[in-house]
C-alpha cells in the first residue's frame, strides 16, 4: 500500500483513496462483469435483426452493435482495471495494487465514439432525410462532444479537487442542456413526420433519454457525498444501469421501431 | 495462506475457507471449463437455426445465443477466479491465493441478464401475441428478478452467518413461488393456444423448468451440509448441470419445438 | 520443485512427475497448439459447408463447428496449464512450476459434451428418421458417458495407484464395448437404408470409428510403461492425432457424405 | 527504475525515457482503447454494408474491414506495451517496468499492411478498370512503403540522435511527396471518369488525404519540441485522430460513395 | 540470465543464444504482429469472397480462410513466446527470461496442418475432378509431410549441432524436390485443362510457388551464418515474408482465378 496523502489529489478517481471489503469488491467485479457481458451478447440481438429489416432501416440496429462491441471493449478495460488495482489484504481489497491506478476515463474515451453514434440513430430511425439528417446530427453531435470533454477534465477532480470538479463539471451540464435543446428539435420532427400509428414512440424515447443520460452527471458528482465503499459501488452501479438502458435499451426499442415502419412500409 | 478466522464471514463463499486435494481442484477446473465450453460452442447452433426458421420465431434461438454468450462470458470468469484464487502449496490446492477471493457471485450477476431472457422465450414460443405477451413476461421478470437479487445478498451468509443465509433464502424462495405461480400461468396459455399436435410440449417443458431451476436453491444451501472440498465440488457440478439444461438444453428443447411450428404453418 | 515423493500419488498426471528436455517440452507445446488451433479452424469450414446442403442435412455439419468449438477450448486449456505448470531450471523443464499442477482431465471434461454429438452425428448423416433416431442415439450415449465417467476417475490412478487405473479402465472397456455394439448396431442400419451409390462410406466409417477411437484407451494405459519425458510426450501426440481424426476428419467425412446425398436427392 | 543515460538513444522511443503524472498516463490508455476499439467496433459496420453493394463494389468495405482488423490488432499491442511498460511508483507513471521497453513500431509494421489497401481503395472505388487499376496501384504502393520503412529506420532516433531521425525523415518525405503526385493522378482520373452527380466526392477526398495523412509525419517529429510527458500524451492523440480519420471515416466515405454508385448503376 | 554453455546445443534455437539490441528486439516483434495481424485480418477476405463464388469453387477460398485462421493462432504463439522469452535488463534483450524458451517449432507443427490444404488447394482451384483430385492431392502431401517432419528434427541442431542441423536439412530437401515433381504435375495438367483465357495463371503459380516456399529451408539453414541479433531478425523477416506470399497471396491469386472462371462459366 502506498502513502496516497501525498498525492491524493492527482489520483483521478475515488477508486485509488478507497479499501473495500470483499462483499463491495465482489459486487464491484460482478456488476463490471454484467456490463461488459450483456453488451458483448447483445451485439448477435441487433445483427440478426438488422437482416430482418428494409434496407433503408439496416443501419439503425447496426450502428446499434457498433456501439454494443465499443462500449463492452470500454467496459471490459474498466473490469480489467478494477481487478488489477485491487488486492485483498488482511481482510480488505487495497487499492493502488501491482504499480496501477483504476480510473472510469475508459468511459469518457468510449462516448466519444458511442455518443455521436447513439445521437445519429434517432433522426435516422424517424426517418429524417439528408440533408436535414447531417445538419441535425451535427447540431447534437457537437454540445455532445463538448459536454464529454469539458466532464473528463472535471472528472480528475473527485479526489479532492471540488473546485475543478464543479466548475468543469457545470460547464459541461451547460452543454448537456444544449444538446437536450438539440435533441427536443428532432423529436418534435420525428413526432410530426412518423405515421400516426406509431406516434407515441418518439414521445416515449423522449423521457427515456433524459432518464437515463441524466444518471451520468449523478455518477460523476457522487464522490462528493464522501470516499466511501459504498458510495464506489453505487457509482458502478448507476453507471452500468445507464450503460444499459442508455445503449442497449435504447437500441432494442429503436430496433423494434423501425421493425414496425419496415412491416408498414410494405416489408 | 492468511489466517481466514479473523475474518471467514466475510469471505462470501466457503471456497475461500476450503483446501482442496488435487483430484477435487481438478474437477472443479473441468466442470467450469465444460461449462463455458459448451456454452460458447452452442451459440453456433442457435444462430445457425435462426436462419431455418419462419421470421416470426426467429428471435427465440437468437435470445438462447444471447444468454448462451452471456452466461459463457459468466462461467469463464468464474474459471479465472478458481484457477487465480487456487494455488498449489504443499500437496494441497489452499484458497487466498495471490490476494484474491473467490466468489460465485457472477453467476448472480449474469442471472439477471439471462433469467429474463429465458422466461420471456416461453410466451414468444409458444406463440402468446402482444399485448398478452408483454403483461405475462413482466409478471414473471419483476419475481424473478427479486428471487436472484434477494438470494445474492444472503448467498454472503454462507460462510457462518447461516441466519443471513436462511432469511434471505427463504425472502427469495418466496419469489421463486410466485414465479413458479406465474410460468404455470404461461404453460396454461400455451396448451390452450398452442397446435394440438405439439400439446406435449408445453407440459415436458413445465417439469423440465421445475427440475432444473430447482437445482439452484440447492446449491444456495449446500454449504450448511459442511465446509469441505468434496462440498465446493459438488456444488460447482449442480451449478454447471443447471446451466447446461435450463439454459441451453431449454433453448434446444424450444428451438425444435418452433422449428415443428414453423413447419406447420408452412414454412 | 517441490518434494513430490511424498503425494506422488495423488498428482493425477505423470506431467507432474517428469522433467522434460528443452526438446520434449518444445514438442508437447507445438502438438497441443497445432491441436487447438486445427479445431477452431475448421469451425468456419463446417459453417460453410452447413450453407450449401439441404435443410434435412444442415445440422451435421453444425454439430461438428459445435465439437470443433468445444474441443478447441479444451485443448486451449490444455496447452495453458501445459505452459503454466512447466518451468525451464538449470537446462530441464521441471514440473509443478507456478505452483500449479498439469492435468488431462480437461479431455474427459470435454468429451461429456463432444462424445454424444459425435455419436448422435452418426445416424442423422445416414438419414435415419425419428423416433428410430433418437432411439439409437440414447442407447449409444449412455454406454459413452459411463465409459468416459468411469475412464476419468480411472485415469486419476496414473501416477501411481495402477490398481485405481487398471480396475476403472477394465469397466471403462466393458462400456465401450458396448458402445462399440450400439455402433455396429446404427451402421448397419445405415448401410441397410442408405442410397446403394454410396453403401462404401458406411462400411468405412466403421473400421476408422475403431481405429481412432481406439487410440484413446491405449493413451489411458501409456504411463503404465514408465514415467518419462517420451511417454509424455508420445501421449499428447496419440491424443491429438486421436483428437483430429475422431474430430475433425470425422466431420469432413460425413459433412462430404450428406453433401453427396442433398446432392442425389437433387438440391 | 533503470539507469537509461547509458543507453538512452539506444530506446527508441522518447516514452521509455519519461515519467508521466497519473493523468497523462490515464489520457494515453484511454486514447489508445478508444482507438482499438473503434477499429474493431467498424469491422460490423464494413461487413453489413459490402452485403448492400452491387458485386462489383463490395471489395470496398470488405478492404476496410480488413484495415480495421489489422489495425485494432496493431493498436491493442500498442496498448499492451504502454500498460506493460508503465508502473505507478511514489506518486508518477515509471518507464521501462517489468523489463520492457514502449515503441510505436507496431504502427510503422501494421502500415505495411493496412496503407497499400487504403490506397488501393481509391481507384477501385472510383471505378478505375484493369489493367489500370493494378499500374495506378502499384505506382501508389511502391512509394507509400518506401515512405514508412525510411520512416521506420529513423524513428528510432527521436530519443537523441536527431540526426538520424531528420535524415530518415527527409527521405521519407520525398517519397511522401511522390505518393501525393500519384494520388493526384487517380483523383484527376476519378474526377474525369466519375458520374456527374458524385463529382465533388473525388474532390473532396483529395483535401481529406492529404490533412489526415499529414498528420503522421507531425507525429514523427514532435519528439523535437521536447521530451516530455505532454509531448508523448499529444503524439499518441496525433495519431489515434490520424488513424481514426484516415482508415475508419475514409473507409465509411468511400462506402457511402460506392453505395451511391451500386443506386445509380441501378442496383 | 542463466548459464547456457553447459546445455547450449540443448536449446533449440538460436534466439535462446542471442541478446538482442532494442531495436532489433522492436524489429521481430513488429515482424511477428504484423504476420498475425495480416492473418488474421484477411480471413474477412476469403469468407466473404467465397460467397461470391459458383458453388463449385468455394471450397478454394474457404481453405485459404482456414489456413489464415490456423496459421494466424500459430504466429500470435510465436509473439508470445518472443515477448515471454526476452527481458530488458542492463540496455540489452537478453534471452531465457521468465524461465521460458523460444522455439520456431510452432511454424513446423502449424505446417502440418497448412501445407497439405494449401497443395489440395492447387488441383481443386485447377479443376481436377476426382479420383484425380484424391490422387494428385495424396501424391503431393506424403513428400510434403515427409519434408516438414524431417526439417523439426533436423532444426533442434541450430545452436551447435551442425551435424543433425544439415543431414536431417538434406533428406528434407530430397523431399522437397519430390514435392516440387509434384506439383510440377499438377502445374502441366492445369495448363492442359484450364480455359484458354487463364492459361498464363498456372504458369505464374509455378515460378511463385517455387520462390516463396524456396524462402523456407533458407531459413532454415541461416543461423549457420553466426549466432548474431541481426541473423535472428533477419530470419523471422524472411519466415514472415514466406508466409504472407507462400499463404495470404497465394490465398488471393487462387481467389481471384476461380472467380474468372465462375465467371467464364456463367455464373
Ligand atoms: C451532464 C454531465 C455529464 C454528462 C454525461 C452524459 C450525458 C453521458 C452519456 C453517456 C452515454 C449515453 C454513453 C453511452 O455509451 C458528464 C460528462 C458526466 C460530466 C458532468 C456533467
Ligand atoms: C429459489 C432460490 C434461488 C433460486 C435461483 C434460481 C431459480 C436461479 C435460476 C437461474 C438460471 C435459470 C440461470 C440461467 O442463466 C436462489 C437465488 C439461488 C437463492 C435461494 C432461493
Ligand atoms: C475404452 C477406454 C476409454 C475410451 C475413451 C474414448 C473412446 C474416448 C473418445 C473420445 C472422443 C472421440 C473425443 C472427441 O472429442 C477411456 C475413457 C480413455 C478409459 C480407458 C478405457
Ligand atoms: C511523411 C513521413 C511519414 C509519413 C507517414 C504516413 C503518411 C503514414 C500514413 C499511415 C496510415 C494512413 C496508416 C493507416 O493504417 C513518416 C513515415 C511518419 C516518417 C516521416 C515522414
Ligand atoms: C526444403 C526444406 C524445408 C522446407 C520447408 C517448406 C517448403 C515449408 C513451407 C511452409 C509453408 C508453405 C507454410 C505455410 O503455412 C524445411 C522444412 C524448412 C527444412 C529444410 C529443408
Ligand atoms: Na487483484
Ligand atoms: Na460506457
Ligand atoms: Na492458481
Ligand atoms: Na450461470
Ligand atoms: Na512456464
Ligand atoms: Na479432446
Ligand atoms: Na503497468
Ligand atoms: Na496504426
Ligand atoms: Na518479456
Ligand atoms: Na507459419
Amino acid at each position: 500500500m502506498q502513502d496516497t496523502e501525498l498525492f491524493a489529489d492527482q489520483l483521478g478517481n475515488i477508486e485509488n483513496l478507497v479499501s473495500l471489503t470483499v462483499g463491495q469488491y465482489t459486487m464491484g467485479s460482478l456488476i463490471l462483469m454484467v456490463s461488459y457481458g450483456a453488451h458483448f451478447a447483445f451485439v448477435l440481438y441487433f445483427l440478426m435483426t438488422s437482416l430482418q429489416l428494409a434496407p433503408r432501416y439496416r443501419i439503425v440496429p447496426i450502428m446499434s452493435a457498433i456501439v454494443m462491441v465499443s462500449a463492452g471493449l470500454s467496459l471490459l478495460r474498466e473490469f480489467n482495471a478494477w481487478e488489477q488495482s485491487y488486492e485483498f489484504v488482511e481482510g480488505m481489497y487495497q487499492p493502488l495494487a501491482e504499480n496501477s491506478t483504476f480510473t472510469n476515463a475508459y468511459r469518457y474515451g468510449n462516448w466519444t465514439i458511442t455518443v455521436p453514434i447513439l445521437l445519429t440513430q434517432l433522426p435516422l430511425a424517424f426517418g429524417l432525410l439528408r440533408p436535414e439528417l447531417h445538419v441535425r446530427a451535427a447540431r447534437m453531435c457537437i454540445p455532445a462532444l463538448l459536454m464529454i470533454w469539458t466532464g473528463l477534465v472535471g472528472q480528475f477532480g473527485e479526489t479532492g479537487n471540488y473546485l475543478r470538479l464543479n466548475v468543469w463539471g457545470v460547464i459541461s451540464t451547460i452543454f448537456f442542456v444544449w444538446l437536450i435543446i438539440e435533441v427536443r428539435g428532432v423529436i418534435s420532427r420525428a413526432i410530426a413526420m412518423g405515421p400516426a400509428e406509431l406516434a407515441a414512440w418518439p414521445k416515449n424515447i423522449w423521457w427515456f433519454f433524459l432518464a437515463f443520460w441524466g444518471l451520468y452527471p449523478i455518477a460523476y458528482a457522487l464522490p462528493q457525498l464522501g470516499h466511501t465503499g459504498d458510495i464506489v459501488v453505487i457509482r458502478q452501479l448507476l453507471y452500468s444501469i445507464a450503460d444499459v438502458f442508455s445503449k442497449l435499451v435504447y437500441g432494442i426499442i429503436l430496433s423494434r421501431y423501425v421493425l414496425r415502419r419496415s412491416a408498414l412500409e410494405g416489408y
